[in-house]
């Protein structure tokens, strides 16, 4: 179903052909998700600070721009929103940590102002859970964000927020943070597009740490072209970068090298994701890319605790003088993943970055021949708040320990309404985007959202 | 004072000469060799094994190529030998470690079978100290190694058996590795040059680690000439390394941009050290390149306990296995400094390597402005048996935490007779080699070793 409002239809690359065409200008557009927000996001908690006034003056500066013919790039006007681990200046700026929340950001993260620069409006800040690590979004100081397709069902951790916000309507696309799958699980689970670019590719400077080894930030939004659009702002990068994922050109070459499509063991994956994920691979040929399986060897789908105690080590470093002056400010059960770091040792901590190392050249050995790897975005579909956050990462973490692109896309919905998601990683973003582009799909509004 | 045989006088780049010119062929180059290990090793302790008929082989092979007017190298036919950690086909590879005294290398390292392609004659492997982590040269499993200056002072760890071999003219070049010095520190005490190059350069396939992150292969040889032709066969770098320290071009392009002389604190440095110092600033400044005194905010010199934690950290992983099974087969004290790794925890490693990271960066900052930074090599030149070693890596370590190359090169002898060495370490090989081969000099033969 669509969005019943245009603008939000339009989604994020949409908007700039209405602002083109004068259909819309970029302050109908700010008003239209200002008004969203106050309307429909009570009932989704995505929302932790709504900057209304600097949105407002960014949307008078870029309809100048607009009517003037001269947008600053293609995301002049779009309205998007932050996680609240990325610096907004002027706005609360606490990874979702208990310790931080009178923390007001004094500047900018480079990727927000590198969006400024482009003509973004930033809308506001969003939920997230606590720290980034893993952990629910019912955040335990700040708001609980709802599944937008399946209420009372998590949106994913730990960019919840990001995602539910760009799947309810409530902004044109988002920022998050993936250190072992947290823009590409919520995107998933929210049935919207998901972008982990490759490692380095976007500024970390203004973005709380949760692994300096591992993180990195992505974006949200509801196709494939959306998300580069908003990488490439956000990151600098050329511009080429949407071009590129839709170029015939992008797509021959596709055909010309086959795909891997993982063939897993050790994780328990839902019929649904399943059924979703041989549909993907059965459309990726039909679409004429040569498919072939690929039992990825060295590489345990199955065993995230050498992730997870290099996520607790390197956090309780990031963390250490709040820790230190404020452990009440850490929910019991962060402190409890983090106190993994001061329970296991040195020489753990060693052999865990040495075994993500080798399983890492494995992988890249292994996945040479192919122009990307097809794998479910997550082992379960929208489920409730019980959820074992460490299984949903099972096959997103695999693109943070490579530094490679890796994009989560929506393919439909399921006979229970959930959305259904699959994961293209690849060498290049604009494959991985590209892929993303070709068997992904918009899934429109969800049903409690299209107003 | 010169080597009375003028085999051994010539080094390693002159003996190329010497077979050019016919005056000399590669058989005799490795009898002369052989001949001075058999002789004068008793007294030295620098061999673990000599392999004198693949060497004579290696030597004959050599001199058909050289009588053909066809050498396959600048380094064909020179006699060179190996530190005990670097893997030589059919040789004990032990790295120094009691645990590992049986085992037998199956085949060569990649470094050594790139010297092997380039035509060099393997001598065979060298002392060093217990598993290349600080130590004594009085290894507890193998052999003592002593200083060819100074009898009964240390020749330096960890690739102590290589400087002393080279120093004393047991071989023309060696290979070393260098984690937090372990190549400069031995050259600078023995008085010849050696260089730790760019992280990466020569390859670690059949080394033994003791740190993934620190290690690299390195050289020592009588001239950084030498020290760039075996480095250039041992790395497959280009052939060109050579001809670059030797340009005058570069010498030009040095003088364009300032050297950085570091200004230290809380390292205590002997005055003898410090006049070396002093005066190679002086010869730096007389040669026509600039001298700024550089602070170097932000790396602490005084304070390897992070450097430490690591090297426990990664080598323990190293060798779990040989720990696990036969813990007797490592000395107490090598243990005890291992041992920090499973004391100290996860959240402390991943601060060591937190902080080593940020002062790498802001090292690199610093260092932006400089084409090299001049350092004493050790804060104390030539010492008995007693010196701790963590102190010696005080200005060596900083080279391997940023990746970058460094020379430990001599100039002198002091009163005492003992070597004086300075270090550069600069952005490319090439640099700090030629500032090596500007500022240093060939000490010539020990006294004991003359004739």
């Amino acid at each position: 179903m669509s969005f019943a409002n245009p603008i939000v239809q339009a989604g994020l690359s949409g908007l700039a052909s209405l602002y083109s065409d004068r259909a819309v200008t970029p302050v109908e557009a700010c008003e239209a998700y200002l008004s969203r927000i106050e309307r429909l996001d009570a009932t989704l908690g995505a929302f932790l600070a709504v900057d209304r006034d600097r949105a407002r003056a960014s949307a008078h500066d870029s309809a100048e721009r607009w009517r003037r013919g001269a947008p600053l790039s293609p995301v002049d006007g779009a309205p998007v929103a932050v996680k609240a681990n990325i610096a907004v200046e002027g706005l609360p700026w606490h990874a979702g940590i208990g310790a931080y929340r009178d923390r007001v950001a004094d500047e900018d993260a480079a990727c927000v102002a590198r969006l400024r620069e482009a003509g973004a409006v930033i809308l506001g800040t969003l939920n997230m859970s606590e720290g980034a690590f893993g952990g629910s979004m019912a955040n335990p100081w700040f708001a609980k964000t709802h599944n937008p397709w399946v209420r009372d069902h998590i949106p994913g951790s730990s960019s919840g927020g990001s995602a539910a916000a760009v799947a309810a309507g409530l902004c044109a696309g988002a920022l998050g943070t993936d250190t072992l799958g947290s823009v590409r699980i919520p995107s998933s689970l929210c049935g919207v597009f998901g972008h982990k670019p490759t490692s380095g590719l976007t500024p970390m400077e203004g973005v709380v740490p949760l692994s300096w080894t591992l993180d990195t930030v992505g974006v949200h939004a509801r196709s494939a072209g959306d998300c580069a659009s908003l990488l490439g702002a956000a990151s600098g990068a050329a511009a080429e970068l949407v071009q590129e994922i839709v170029d015939p050109a992008n797509l021959q070459a596709l055909r010309e090298t086959p795909v891997a499509a993982l063939e897993w063991s050790g994780v328990e994956v839902e019929p649904e994701v399943r059924a979703a994920f041989d549909a993907t691979v059965a459309a990726t040929r039909a679409a004429g890319i040569p498919v072939e399986p690929l039992r990825l060897e060295g590489f345990d789908f199955s065993d995230r605790s050498d992730l997870f105690l290099l996520c607790a080590a390197e956090g309780t470093v990031v963390h250490a003088e709040a820790l230190e002056k404020n452990p009440e400010g850490f929910s019991p059960s962060l402190r409890a993943r983090l106190d993994i770091a001061t329970t296991r040792s040195a020489a753990d901590l060693a052999r865990a970055y040495r075994v993500l190392a080798d399983a890492a050249e494995a992988a890249r050995l292994q996945l040479a021949p192919y122009s990307a790897l097809l794998t479910p975005a997550t082992p379960r579909a929208t489920v409730s708040y019980a959820i074992d956050y460490p299984v949903m990462t099972s096959f997103t973490a695999l693109a943070n320990v490579l530094g490679l692109p890796a994009t989560a896309f929506p393919i439909g919905l399921d006979a229970q309404g959930r959305p259904q998601a699959v994961q293209a990683l690849a060498w290049e973003d604009d494959v991985s985007l590209g892929l993303a582009a070709l068997l992904g799909h918009d899934l429109g509004a969800p049903p409690a959202f299209q107003g």
